[in-house]
C-alpha cells in the first residue's frame, strides 16, 4: 500500500546555489493532488555516500522514493549505481534502450558518444520508464524493507523530460497502487487585509483536525488559507463543502477570491463581465499598479491607459491636477489624487478612474507626511472617494501594499463595499 | 570549526507543492560563496514527528544547521518548540522582542493580536537574531553531539525578512567561525544577451580551478557571473582583482554592472550622473518597464513620466502617435514606437523617450506577428532608433524579457553603445 512518499534531487547544481529546485515543487504538487503524503524532501549533491544516504534514509521512512538527477551519460551521474549497491542488485544491460538511443542520435545526424550506452544499465528487477524526450530512461523497483515494501521511481532532472514520464507513466501507477480509494480535495481562500495570526484567531476551533487540515500561506501581501479534506469519493466533497462554508461565513470581509486567483485576476474578471473601463494614474507606485493589472491576459478588454505622472510638472500637464492644489496641499494629499483620478478618466474617457500618490521612501518624508504615507481615490460616474493610508517597510513593500490597496479598492468599488481601511485593521 | 553545513527548509507550503523552496537555493549559493560545504538539505512539513526527525538528522551530520519557517505566530509554527524539546532546554519570553513586536504593531496603528507573544518565546542558552523586517526574530544556539558541537540558526521562512537577517548577522558570523583566518572575497558580474552555456565557453580554461571558485546563476532574464577567492588577507583581494580583470576583458560585450546591482540600478545611475530625465510610454510591458525604474529610490530625480498607453485611442490621444500610422503599421509597429517615444518625450519635455510595443499574449498573435513580436524604440536630441525583437515564452517571460531590452536599451544609449541585439544573440 503506497501512502507516504519520500522524494530525492540530486546534484551539485542544488547544493551548490546554481539551479533552484522546481522539480520537487512540482512533485510535491502532483503527489498532494493524488492524495499521497510527502514526508519529506532531501537534496544531495554527487557524492556517493551522500547518495547512498539519501537513498537508505528515504526507502527507510517512505512507501515510494522519486528521485530526480544523477542518469545523464557523465562521470558524476550515480544515482543508478547507487540504487543497485545499497540494493544488492547487478546491473543488466538493456539491448532494446541502446537501440533506441543509438536511433534518437542518428535521427539527429549525430554517433552517439559510448559513454551514452551507460544510460541502458539497469538493476536487475527494474521496470523501465520509456523518456519520450530525452536518451535516459528511468525506472522503478520494488525494494523489501524491514515492516513495509519501498517502491523506488528514479526519473531524469531535466524537468521536460521528467515531467511527462511522471502524468504518462508514474501517477497512473501510482493512482492504481495507492490500495485505497480515498480521494483528497481542498478549497483555497485568498484574503487581503488580515494579518496571518488575525486570521488563524478568526477560524480557531472552527475546524476539528479529524475533519480537515487548515493551512495558511503568507505570500506578501496577500494570504491564503487551505482547507484540505481526504474521504471516500463524495463524502470527501461534501465535507469540503459544508466546512468550506463555516470558514467562508467567518472571513468573507477579507476574502477576495477562491481557488488559485490574484488581485489582479478578480478585478479582470468584473470590469469584463461589467463591461467597464479603467484608467489609472500613479505616482507612488510608479507603474506597479499597471504591471499587475496586466500581467492579466486580455487586460486590454478594460485597461484603457495607466499614467504615471512621478513629477508634479506631469500631474499638471497629463492630468490636468490643479497647481494651486499641488501648492496647497501637496502632491500626497487625498485633494491631489482625487484630481489625478477625475484627470485620467477624463484624459482616456473610462469609466472608472484610479489614483494612488505616496512616499515611498527612504527619502522624502516629512514629520506631517512620514514615509509609507499614501493617498488612494477612486472616480467614477456619480462617485468619488479619497483616503490616507499609513503604511510602512521599505519602498517595495510600500510600493506592494499600495498597489494592493488601489486594486481593492477596484474590487470594493464593483461590489458595492465600502473602501477598505486597508493591511491595517487587525 | 564550521565546514560542514545542512539546511532545512520547514512547511506543509513545501511539502504540498504550494511553494517553490527558493530559500535553500539562495542559502545554498551564499555558503557556496564563503566555502562551506552543503552536505544536504532537508524539507518536512509542520509535522511535530518530522520537524524533529529532521532537526536530529541535520545535527548528527553537520556543524552548521541553518533552518528557514516555522517561527510565526501561529499553532503549526513549531519550529522554536522543536529545537528546545530535541536540545533538552526550557523556553525563556524575551520582554525586550515582545515591546518591540508591540511598537512594530502600534506604529502601523494596530493592536498585536495576543498569540503573536509565542514569537518572543526562545530556547535558554539562545542567542538572538534581529529581525529588522518583521516581528520574528531568529536565533543561533550550539548543541554538543557525540563528535562535534552543532550550531543551529533559526531564521523566519519570509525571504524578505530572512536574507537580510543572513547578510546582515549570519554570514559575518559563520565567516568569523569557521576556524581559520583565510579570508573569501569574490566579484560577481551581472550580464545580459548572453546565454549561460555562452558565458561557460567564454571564460573556459581562463581560471585555474586552485585559484578562484567560478560560478553561474541565471535568474531570468540576468545571469550573473562569480570569482570567489579564498586566501590570506591581502593576497586574496590581489588575486581576484588579477583574475577579475581577466574575466572582464573577455565578457566586457555583456557585462552591464558588477557587484549586487540591477539594470535598473545602472540605469539611475547614469541617468543622475548625466542631469538627464526620462519619459517612457509602455504598450506590451503595461506599466512594468516604470515600476523596474521607480524600484530604485531616487527616481523621481530622473522619470518624469511613464504613459502606458494599453488602447490605440490613448495611443493617439495621449501620446499623439497617427491613425494614419496605426492604420497602415499597427500598434506594434517601429513606426508607432518611434512616435510613442517621441510623443512621450515631448508631452513632458524629457531628454530621453523610450516606448515599447508588442504582443506578450497568449492571445493576440498572428502569422505575420506572432505573440512575443516587440518593437522598442529610442528618441533624444539628434537620436532616434527602433527595432522589432522576437522573443518567446509565457506571458510574465515576455513582459519581463522586453522591459530588460527596453532598460538595456537607455544604457547603451547613454554609453554611446549600439543598441544590443537582445537576448538572442548567441
Amino acid at each position: 500500500m503506497i501512502q507516504r512518499a519520500f522524494i530525492l534531487s540530486t546534484g551539485d547544481e542544488l547544493t551548490t546555489g546554481k539551479v533552484v529546485d522546481t522539480n520537487a515543487n512540482y512533485l510535491a504538487d502532483k503527489l498532494n493532488e493524488i492524495g499521497l503524503d510527502l514526508a519529506g524532501v532531501i537534496t544531495v549533491g554527487d557524492v556517493p555516500e551522500r547518495l547512498e544516504w539519501a537513498w537508505k534514509t528515504a526507502m527507510e521512512q517512505a512507501d515510494v522514493v522519486i528521485s530526480t538527477g544523477g542518469i545523464g551519460p557523465t562521470a558524476d551521474d550515480l544515482t543508478t549505481e547507487t540504487v543497485a549497491r545499497l540494493t544488492g542488485k547487478k546491473l543488466w544491460f538493456d539491448n532494446e534502450t541502446a537501440d533506441k538511443m543509438r536511433r534518437l542520435f542518428e535521427s539527429g545526424g549525430r554517433k552517439m558518444p559510448e559513454n551514452n550506452l551507460k544510460q541502458a544499465m539497469f538493476p536487475e528487477t527494474a521496470v523501465i520508464i520509456l523518456n519520450a524526450l530525452g536518451t535516459a530512461p528511468g525506472f522503478r523497483m520494488a525494494v523489501a524493507q524491514k515492516n513495509h515494501t519501498s517502491h523506488l521511481i528514479v526519473l531524469p532532472g531535466v524537468p521536460r523530460e521528467m515531467k511527462p514520464m511522471m502524468e504518462e507513466t508514474v501517477i497512473p501507477w501510482l493512482v492504481e497502487s495507492r490500495g485505497h480509494d480515498k480521494v483528497h480535495v481542498s478549497q483555497t481562500f485568498q484574503t487581503y487585509g488580515i494579518s496571518e495570526s488575525g486570521l488563524d484567531q478568526a477560524v480557531a476551533g472552527l475546524i476539528k483536525p479529524e475533519e480537515a487540515r487548515v493551512s495558511f500561506r503568507a505570500s506578501f501581501p496577500q494570504i491564503s488559507l487551505r482547507v484540505a479534506v481526504e474521504g471516500r469519493p463524495g463524502e470527501a466533497q461534501t465535507r469540503l463543502d459544508e466546512l468550506s462554508a463555516r470558514v467562508r461565513e467567518k472571513i468573507s470581509d477579507f476574502v477576495y477570491g477562491e481557488g488559485d486567483v490574484t488581485m489582479e485576476d478578480v478585478i479582470g474578471r468584473l470590469l469584463t463581465e461589467r463591461h467597464l473601463t479603467l484608467a489609472v494614474a500613479e505616482s507612488c507606485t510608479g507603474g506597479m499598479v499597471g504591471h499587475r493589472i496586466t500581467n492579466v491576459a486580455g487586460a486590454s478588454n478594460y485597461l484603457r491607459a495607466d499614467l504615471v505622472t512621478y513629477s508634479d510638472e506631469s500631474k499638471v500637464k497629463l492630468l490636468g491636477v490643479s497647481k494651486e492644489t499641488l501648492k496647497q496641499h501637496g502632491a500626497v494629499s487625498e485633494q491631489c489624487v482625487l484630481e489625478m483620478a477625475a484627470g485620467a478618466r477624463k484624459a482616456i474617457g473610462a469609466d472608472i478612474g484610479l489614483a494612488t500618490s505616496g512616499i515611498a521612501g527612504p527619502g522624502g518624508g516629512s514629520k506631517e507626511k512620514p514615509v509609507g504615507t499614501v493617498c488612494i481615490a477612486l472616480v467614477a460616474e456619480g462617485f468619488k472617494a479619497a483616503r490616507t493610508y499609513r503604511m510602512w517597510g521599505t519602498r517595495d513593500w510600500i510600493k506592494t501594499l499600495a498597489s494592493q490597496v488601489a486594486l481593492d479598492w477596484i474590487r470594493r468599488y464593483l461590489l458595492g463595499l465600502p473602501m477598505g481601511e486597508g493591511p491595517f485593521r487587525r
